[in-house]
Parts: C-alpha cells; sequence; structure tokens
C-alpha cells in the first residue's frame, strides 16, 4: 500500500475563534493493518460545534485533542482491508476516525451502517448523532405536550431541524431561529415549523414574542448568547430546558456574566424551570428507539433533512470554522472519498 | 361572641428586610360562622421563608397578600364553632387561617388533623409542608443514590434537617450548612449529619470541599447566596440540585450576578447538571406517599426535629424578620392559643 493519505492535525489550541493556521494538513503513506485490524477508508466526515471543545484544554466532559493529533469526528468509513474476522472488505461502518482520509481500527466502536435505512451520510447526519442528540434531548427532557410550544435556534442546522419537525409530530408548535432570511424561509416552508425568526435582526426579543403568543414550554438550548437573552423571559412555568450545546460561547475568551444571570435562580424557583444539560450518549439506551422512529419519520417525508456538503479533507478546517459561524445551511460534511472506491 | 380577635395585617411592602412598621396588629371581634361556615381558633402558627414573596408585588408563583390584607400562613387550628356537618366543635385541622387568631371557613382547604400520628404542631412541620418539601425534592428531584454526596443549607431548620436525615435513609453522605457552632453541633451529634460547615466561617468554601471529599451530587437548594458559590464548583457530573428556595436573597433590593453566572451554562452543559425549581404542590400526588414514610422515621427516631416556638400572635413579626436572618434554631413555630380552648 504505497498509497498516499492525508490527516488534519491540531497544531495549536485557538485562542476565540480558530484560525486556518490552528490546523495543520499532512500526507503519509497509508497504514498496514495489523493483527485483529481493519484499514478503513473515510468516505463522509461530519463536522460538528462540540469539536470546538475538544480543541481546547479546560474542564470537560472528554479529554482535549492532543497538540500534533488528529482531530476528531465521526466519519462514514469503508473497510478497504481487514484482518478482523467481523469485518469484510466493502462494509460501510460508522467510525470515529477523526479528520483523516484511512484510519486503522481493531474493530471496537465501529457500527455496520445499513445502507437500506438511507443514503450512508445520514448515519452522521439525521439517522445518527445529530438526530439522535435532537430525539433524546427534546422527548427525554424537553417532553413537549400537544399545544406547547418548543423553541430551537440553528433551526436549519442538523439538530435543530430534527427538534422542530419531531416537536410538531408531538403535536407542539415548534419555532425556529435562524441566520437569515433564506434559512427562515427554508425553516418554515421546507420544515413545516409553525414560525421561524431571523436572530440577526435587531428585534429579535419582540419577534420570537411575537412567534410565541403563548409563552414557550421547551427551549432546547444549542446556541446561549443573544438568543437565550430572548428567550428567558418569554419561559412559562413548568418549561424544560434541555442544554446540549452552546454554540456562541464557543470561542469565547472571557466569560461575562450575561443578563438573565442576576435572576436566573429566582426564575427557577418561581417558574419552576427545569434546566438539563446532556451530550447523546447519556441517552444510549435510547438508540434502538431512536433509529426506529426516525427511519421511520425519514421514510414517511415527516422529517426532512439537508446537508451542506464540502469536497476534500483538505476543505474540513475552513468548513468548521464557517460551521462556528452558521456558514452551513443543512448537516456540515465533508465529503473525503467516493461511495466506492 | 364578643371575645376580642387579633390578626396581623402588612401595612407595607418592605424594600430589603422587612420591618416591624411593615405589619400592624389589629384588634377585632370575634366573627361568627355563617351557613356553612366554621369558626377556627388558631392554635399553631407555622412561620416559613417563602412568607417574604407574598410581601412583594414581583412575579410569582402565588398572588402576594394585599396592602392591609391579613398575612398568609398554614396554621394548626380547632374548630370551635361550626355550621357545616362536616366538621365537628373540637376538631384539630391544617388551615391557611393566615396569621391569626380565629378565621372563618367553608372548610374548602381544611384537613383534619390525626393526634395519633403525633403533636398537632408537627402538621406544619416535620409531617407537614416543610417535611415535605424536603422529601419530594430530595426524592423525586434529587434521587441519592447510596455512596453519593448530599449538601443542604439551613441543615438545623424544618427543611434542611429533614433533606439531611432522609439522604442519610437513602444511604448517602449528609453534610450540612449551618449558622453557628451550636447549630452545626446539633446537625452533626443529634440529627447525624455526616458533617456540618458553619456558613459564616470565611473559610467556608474550603470547609465545604474538605466536608465533601468525593464532590457533591445533590445539592438541595434553599439560600443561594454564597451557599451556592461555594457549592458550584464542588457538583459532580450529573448532579442534581432541586430548587425550593433562595431565602439569602429574598430582601436583595438589586439583583447583581453571582460569580457563578458566567460559567453557569458551561458547567451546566459539561457536568450534566440538573437544575429544577418546584414548590411542594408540585408534588400533590406524593403527599400519602411522604405521610406514610416520614410518620415512620419519625416514631423509629430515624428523623428527629426540633421546634422553636416564640409566644403570642404579636410575637410573629419580629419572629418572622429573625427567620429570615437564621434567628430561629429549629422549625419556627409561633403559639397562638393553648391546645384547649
Amino acid at each position: 500500500m504505497s498509497q498516499s493519505a492525508k490527516r488534519v492535525v491540531l497544531v495549536s489550541r485557538p485562542v476565540g475563534e480558530p484560525k486556518a493556521s490552528d490546523f495543520r494538513v499532512e500526507d503519509h503513506a497509508v497504514p498496514t493493518p495489523g493483527d485483529g485490524q481493519v484499514l478503513l477508508r473515510t468516505i463522509w466526515l461530519s463536522l460538528d460545534p462540540y469539536m470546538r471543545g475538544r480543541m481546547s484544554d479546560g474542564p470537560s466532559y472528554a479529554q482535549p485533542v492532543p497538540i500534533g493529533g488528529v482531530m476528531e469526528g465521526g466519519t462514514v468509513s469503508e473497510v478497504v482491508a481487514t484482518n478482523n474476522p467481523g469485518f469484510a472488505r466493502g462494509d460501510i461502518v460508522l467510525s470515529r476516525a477523526g479528520w483523516q482520509t484511512h484510519a486503522l481500527s481493531d474493530g471496537k466502536g465501529l457500527a455496520k451502517i445499513d445502507p437500506d435505512l438511507g443514503p450512508v451520510s445520514t448515519a452522521v447526519g439525521v439517522l445518527g448523532m445529530p438526530g439522535m442528540t435532537a430525539y433524546t434531548g427534546l422527548l427525554d427532557i424537553g417532553r413537549p405536550q400537544a399545544g406547547e410550544t418548543v423553541v430551537v435556534a440553528a433551526a436549519s442546522g442538523a439538530v435543530g431541524s430534527a427538534v422542530g419537525q419531531i416537536a410538531r409530530i408531538k403535536g407542539a408548535r415548534a419555532v425556529g431561529i435562524a441566520g437569515g432570511a433564506d434559512k427562515c424561509r427554508y425553516v418554515k416552508e421546507e420544515l413545516g415549523f409553525d414560525d421561524c425568526v431571523d436572530h440577526r435582526d435587531p428585534g429579535l426579543a419582540a419577534k420570537l414574542k411575537a412567534a410565541c403568543p403563548k409563552g414557550i414550554d421547551v427551549y432546547f438550548e444549542n446556541v446561549g448568547g443573544a438568543v437565550f437573552e430572548a428567550v428567558f423571559p418569554l419561559l412559562n412555568a413548568f418549561a424544560r430546558i434541555p442544554v446540549c450545546g452552546l454554540i456562541a460561547h464557543y470561542n469565547d475568551t472571557e466569560a461575562s456574566a450575561p443578563k438573565w444571570a442576576p435572576s436566573m435562580m429566582r426564575n427557577v424557583l418561581t417558574k419552576r424551570l427545569t434546566i438539563r444539560g446532556f451530550i447523546v450518549s447519556d441517552f444510549a439506551a435510547r438508540h434502538a428507539d431512536f433509529l426506529r422512529d426516525m427511519s421511520g419519520w425519514v421514510r414517511e417525508g415527516r422529517v426532512k433533512h439537508r446537508e451542506f456538503v464540502t469536497e476534500g479533507l483538505d476543505s474540513a478546517p475552513a468548513a468548521f470554522i464557517g460551521l462556528l459561524k452558521g456558514a452551513n445551511f443543512g448537516k456540515q460534511l465533508v465529503r473525503v472519498g467516493p461511495d466506492k472506491a
């Protein structure tokens, strides 16, 4: 195997916004699988906001990527060579191979993807981690009831789009927040949200209030920042706030107290709010439920999704930097290799 | 009935700490029950921190006491005259008669007290609202597991003392926070908490850390302020924070952002915290469970409690002002009348 392979390594911990120079693309020889190993070729690399956390060494639920290490990430990969009886050449697997064209694996943590469920890219999208984040956070923490109002930001993105559509399936009013008129139009017209508000609109708070005439019962928190400022006064008694991300803050270099802070706990008490952080793996036991429900909804056209693809591993750093700014329109993917080698 | 009766009315909304001049004791004739009514004579008046909220007209889960209105409050009362077939003279009832010696009632909301369960004063204490606040907040939201660490402030008080003792029954480590050496000694030696830290100690944060070598899994929040500042960095992943009170803030005239605020949501996310406000009536369905368990624990000596009694209705304003400062040592009660008239 003298083919050439590529990987993207982290060369410095970003301060504030990541820059292209925080990453380096390295060429190397395609590795050879040892005993019990498989060689994986990356087809799709998923880019997700949580990766910003892996680039810093502050306290978190996961270890940071070491300096000089390959950036972490979920991939859809093909088994191209195998010394592991559990895997055959041509198997398509979900892997955490990271930002690279090839990777070795001992098979642990690989999950075979059933191509009959949909395009294999959905295994890192609507039928993968982002979809399951939406499903478990909304249903297991948010628990929307028919007639309640659910608000979610980044509503055209991988998680937000699923949150609003599942909320509608459960009979709730779904209000999205998205960046710009095009995304808002898509959220309302294509995804069927009841309303969508542009977070760039200086009248965000008033527009959101108008879009939620009966207040907010579930706020699915994935952004923080100005959106939460607008949401906070609209929360109803017994509102639930699943917190899975704070993308507006990932590049913060200094933490400052948000406007809602002084009255936060008083509101928690008087409104009987529930605020709960989670990551998708906390709900691993719900995976089968998720896959059954979500693949059904996608098949029936009740949950739509949109992919935003950049071409080639080299595009990953710029695409990731753009993702943190909302430059993507739909689930951010990097096409690293063809479906079939 | 030309007997004289008394009531305490609110004459002004306190700004900051309530003052004696915010209340007025009024004399009036004992009222006569109309059709379907009973006349109640107050034996015990319960004083509880939530009453501070009823004195302000900010947004809350309950209407404020109107200016000139009788202060609200739970009482243990005797039926001394009755035109209601549901009640006999001499019945002892739990009522929301408020800060007064006598009250009329149509019988709605009255609950007969079984004197065999314990001294009738416990119906507004360990077997009443404070006990049930501890029971439901700890068990239904906090859900302590054996070996986990539970922290509660105001640990010698009506709610805190029950929280720690129930935590111990469930196999958890109970750490109290209380004001002064006497209260801390009581919490450890009489109530059997594993440890207790004095919140007046300038080294509170370090002392609390030492008392919680495995971090904090459940923080039962009833005070806020400096205690929460000390607790916040010690919270473990998946910690649960039932919030039933914020007594340190009830007299705040201006809200300022607490130290934990800038990193609050980041910690909610990375530690997967659950913060949930509640009031005891949210768990009304658990009343029978509570009464069965708690009366059993009290009978077996596994839950101890202490009453702090002031004499006569006139003492109520000063006692309430003291309660907000932690001047009480145990459940604050006002002895309004004798057990038997």
